[in-house]
């Protein structure tokens, strides 16, 4: 039996990773959940699974948990509760599903206390994959991956040799303006946005997908996880989201994995791999499908995602950079501030102002990323 | 370095095999080969790859080969000679690449010997897989498959375990008359039939294609070469023929190899497995293709297809009569004899006459192999 700890359990990567541990309640005890200000939700799941360490976003949640769980249950709070149930609550698999910068100092302490790592936060190895893939392999654990796309290429290169890969080739639906011109999007809304085709997301991640500044991510993070440079990887529109990524090998074979979109599936192979066991999610029926469509990638209409692979290629801090301008951006546009494509021009203008710096620190990535989101607060 | 023999060496998966072998001077040494009728391509072979073991149809043929070949190279001939370079040419590897039932005793053989078999015979299956299968087993040693289909599926199953497989999913083009209804079906030539869409192949394995025995025959093979019971295993209908076929696992999670049609990547694969080289196939374009189509088989308008899934899950000697009685309508169709039909029907009465043998030895498939072949060759 795993003893498991999840980070971000009430987000919805959260919800989804305890629906799947409560159908394999042989194989996984959980022994920690750190959330931020949903403490209802925390209370509900502290009830159900039992962790003996609980984290809060702040003191006063803390103390609104304390009163309501059983003597014996740690209840921690802050970024130092995510850092210590990562680190210290016995668990040998932490699931990272927390958003933004906070996923990474808490991936770190789960690596330094051996833990092996389901990885669904983002910026943990956009930001410092250098630093992340070192630390990792030093210490003898896996990082495992939950996005779909990332999973679907890990299951791609199963009993695979690493240097028989041609090429990775992720697929993007393409996102709820894969319709329009460039000339539609300059007036598109908050609300239009908002409607992605396939299923549904948080505000942040539909905006990213179409940006396609989602499929830039994910570039950046396949690179750190399947150790590859950007000239292999390549992305294909796929506007079914069937074929969820693939990989092409040296011997022109292309291996794929399909499936309905239903993240329980690549949760459940990065909680059970090597094994695979069933699951909760319908199964794919290609017969009603009836054709999957593939178009190439227009780096001209999706700019975020040319910008993606330019930062790539810089390496050193310029993804820090793109990652946390567009994150100001997005919220701006959220917000009602910029219209629709003045995201990717202050992506590429902060980008542009950028001197990147090479195998930064983590402290040298925590203040590139903070002047990164003041420029973008000010670029018009 | 392995050595090497191929049986067939001259047909067409014969000559793909030595093309592939001849990229690859540091892996393979070809030790043994064994042709048909055609000795002046045998002949180049042999003077290509410098067998030490030699073989043609008869001892005429043989005579002839010896003049031409330098001393100290064994000519043999007949079933004798394939069965001696099989277990006796110090072969590690024996690609069996025979149409027709010597693929079945030459196989054996080479088992016995304790040699790997790349297999591209299909009687070798469909009319012996539990011999064949429990005595590889027994001697420990590995039956890989080149039909496309079945590498395909091979491939899919990299790395997982058979516990974990849901289903087989075969790939179809549907042949050359795929187009066509049931009542269009009754007045079509021999030359129509010969038009296959995807790629050029032998008349007897076109005409299969078209009434979908050649899936039947895989859908038998698939059944011993993975283990799967008939209820496991699926054929849809994919026109382009690009996936060359998949796998859907518990957790519905579906793999998939996919790629241009070219026979010379699954040898390639049976060959050098575990490991993948570079190949000279194209390599998959599926930007140009844009898309891929699924469709449900259609039982009823292949009933060929379903005689194959009758006669599989009666088992023993059933497969035997479906194969034989199939080799024998084609043929008469091939010949003028009956209508395109006519060959559905033919199976189906052999079949429905046959009282099937459980577990059968190779004297009993053989002497059901002859008895229905002499009834499809009377039945009208």
């Amino acid at each position: 039996m795993r003893k498991i700890a999840v980070l971000g359990s009430t987000g919805s990567i959260g919800t989804q990773t305890l629906d799947v541990i409560s159908r394999l309640p042989d194989d996984f005890e959980v022994v920690g959940l750190a959330a931020g200000n949903n403490i209802e939700l925390l209370l509900e799941q502290v009830h159900a699974f039992k962790p003996k360490w609980v984290s809060a976003a702040n003191e006063t949640l803390a103390e609104r948990v304390r009163a309501e769980v059983p003597a014996g249950v740690r209840v921690l709070s802050g970024e130092a509760g995510l850092t210590e149930i990562a680190g210290n609550s016995g668990a040998d698999y932490v699931v990272c599903a927390l958003v933004g910068s906070l996923g990474l100092t808490s991936t770190l302490a789960a690596i330094e206390a051996g833990a092996d790592i389901g990885l669904a936060n983002k910026e943990t190895l956009v930001t410092a994959g250098h630093l992340v893939m070192d630390r990792a392999k030093s210490r003898g654990v896996s990082i495992l991956p939950v996005d779909s796309e990332h999973s679907a290429i890990f299951q791609c290169l199963n009993g695979e040799d690493g240097k028989a890969i041609k090429r990775l080739l992720l697929t993007a639906s393409g996102g709820s303006f894969r319709h329009l011109g460039r000339e539609e999007l300059r007036n598109v809304s908050v609300a239009d946005a908002l409607k992605h085709p396939n299923w549904s997301m948080g505000a942040k991640v539909t905006i990213d997908s179409a940006t396609m500044a989602n499929k830039g991510l994910e570039v950046i993070e396949a690179h750190w996880l399947f150790g590859l440079p950007y000239d292999q990887i390549d992305v294909v529109l796929h506007p079914e989201s069937i074929v969820h990524s693939m990989v092409e090998f040296v011997d022109t074979s292309v291996m794929a994995q399909l499936g309905n979109p239903d993240m329980r599936v690549p949760i459940q192979y990065a909680l059970t791999y090597p094994k695979r066991v069933a699951s909760p999610a319908s199964p794919l029926d290609l017969l009603k499908q009836g054709s999957l469509h593939f178009k190439p990638m227009d780096f001209e209409r999706y700019p975020c995602l040319r910008l993606a692979f330019e930062a790539g290629r810089s390496g050193g801090t310029a993804t820090t950079v793109f990652n946390a301008a567009n994150e100001i951006a997005v919220a701006r546009f959220l917000r009602g501030e910029i219209p629709f494509l003045a995201i990717e021009d202050i992506i590429g203008n902060v980008l542009a102002k950028h001197a990147t710096q090479a195998a930064p620190s983590l402290e040298a990535i925590l203040e590139t990323d903070a002047w990164a989101r003041k420029e973008a607060a000010e670029t018009e």
